[in-house]
């Protein structure tokens, strides 16, 4: 059987040409151009937790670096380097060569050298480490959003969070719908393009993983704002409008998480340039609501205005 | 009980002066010294594999620091930015405090900011990545040794893998020398002082985490020599003196691992400056051996000049 060293050598050394000094020695080296900000982020995904036993190892590879490349995105940073430690049940070839080829396939359309990481035995888990590069006064923060700003959330949400729903047997999807909603869901296409672009745009920016109004709420939180979202004009993907069950598709949409969308804030006389970029990226991009003065929570209103009940509030590990 | 955000907050969120945004968006943000490179590491710690069930909190909290700490040091270069990924059985309040204390504490004894990480539910895993800084043209790489270097090390070897022998039953240690052996075990204190004075000094350097002679043998692999090492010279701390097993001494000190000293080499009209840094860090720094030309491996030889068998080729977590 190979060693761990001959694996690792055989499935994670490609080049790293952005770095001085790629994987292989007690640290990675990377030198960051003058005057840039790191931006930095880390995310571990279990077995059982993240995503189910059996997973296809493509998508898991993609997957684990698409979730930290959609937090670089969110904060508007161009991604640049990546470390992972895997911990594998076994050492599994065919299994590591589809999970590199994942890995590395999204590495090289966004950018990123693989520098570092580290593997071992243990239960299937991924941890990923990305590092960025943004200028520090036009970093997408969640604490930027004012009354008065425009909400706003790319692609549509939702068919992650029904995908679940169809495995676990709660509904029936039938094709094209959850073939389609399964990839959503596993092989998820994050905005990095998006982010870049809405620097010195927007005025605060997160990605949603762990629901729309969740992720709404962590920006209210930090900016001191309150938000009114317009149910009705929560975009839907064709999986959402096709599942026949109004309750569910609500919750998936509003608090079903996973789905690496950017939720983000501008003010109104600059919707023009948001429909414009929208135009360019040729990606939908949605306004659903305003920062409003007040207490730190969003309010979903229906096409009457009523205040509509919160299904569910985001996700949470422990809960 | 506590939510997963609720218990970041209490454990995970104390300030990170030196960052420009912490935890708590989508990315922390840091400013790296104008001119300086950056090194990048990260260690996974897995319940099972690297610590057994029942470990004590506030040591694993200092430890998977401290063998990150480890590979920064190796590099020459000083500490800087923590992140922290936990996978956690259950959301434990006072297994969180404990950890907390004893990563934290370490953490300001070597500047370590925490700027962010990731909690969920899991097998207990412990997934650590840090950056620091060094000056290019001076971080301490493995591929620098030349024939003629005299091979180093700091402190000493062999108890960490000798109280594995102990809690394994292989051997009974009697007290102090049990305590000791599991102290540096399972708190080791990374050599970050030494690898910061080892720049432009050594002309190699790599910490002992897989054993010795194992570790040795990375260097000479990429810097394309070979190497003696007299095994009569290699300290012996008081456990191993101690523990009346000489065959199960011998393979502690020079293959057993998770020692996280560092072993480097430097040319020998250095001599004397190892010696005065030494007595400079209160830190014994032994030479041990010679870089030789030829075929990347090192020859033990005992005090007649015979080469003796090496017991153990280091650790690997796929064996």
């Amino acid at each position: 059987m190979a060693t761990e060293f001959e694996l690792i050598q055989r499935y994670f050394s490609r080049p790293a040409p952005s770095a001085v000094l790629g994987a292989g020695d007690d640290c990675a080296l990377v030198r960051p151009k003058p005057g840039m900000t790191l931006a930095v982020t880390t995310d571990m995904l279990l077995e059982g937790t993240h995503f189910h036993a059996g997973a296809d190892a493509r998508r898991l590879g993609h997957k684990s670096l698409a979730v930290n490349l959609s937090d670089l995105a969110a904060m508007g940073a161009d991604p640049h380097w990546g470390l992972l430690s895997l911990a594998l049940p076994a050492a599994d070839e065919s299994w590591l060569a589809a999970f590199a080829e994942g890995f590395y396939a999204l590495a090289a359309r966004h950018g990123v050298d693989l520098i570092g990481g580290d593997t071992t035995r243990g239960p299937l888990t991924i941890s990923v480490t990305l590092i960025g590069e943004v200028p520090v006064e036009l970093a997408l923060r969640r604490d930027g959003a004012l009354p008065g700003d425009d909400i706003w959330v790319s692609g549509s949400t939702g068919e992650a969070a029904l995908a679940l729903a169809a495995l676990s047997g709660r509904i029936a999807l039938a094709e094209p719908f959850i073939t389609q909603c399964l990839a959503r869901l596993e092989a998820p296409d994050p905005r990095v393009e998006l982010g870049g672009r809405l620097r010195g745009l927007a005025r605060s920016a997160i990605d949603v993983s762990d629901g729309l109004l969740a992720d709404l709420g962590h920006i209210l939180e930090m900016s001191g704002s309150g938000a009114e979202v317009w149910y009705d004009t929560l975009p839907r993907a064709p999986g959402i409008a096709a599942c026949g069950d109004e309750s569910l598709a609500r919750e998936c949409v509003t608090s079903g998480g996973d789905d690496y969308e950017l939720l983000f804030t501008a003010p109104p006389h600059r919707r023009g340039e948001v429909q414009d970029l929208s135009a360019d990226l040729g990606l939908v991009l949605t306004r659903i609501g305003s920062i409003v003065p007040g207490e730190s929570r969003a309010i979903l209103r229906d096409a009457h205005g009523h205040a509509m009940p919160v299904v569910h509030p985001g996700f949470d590990h422990f809960r």
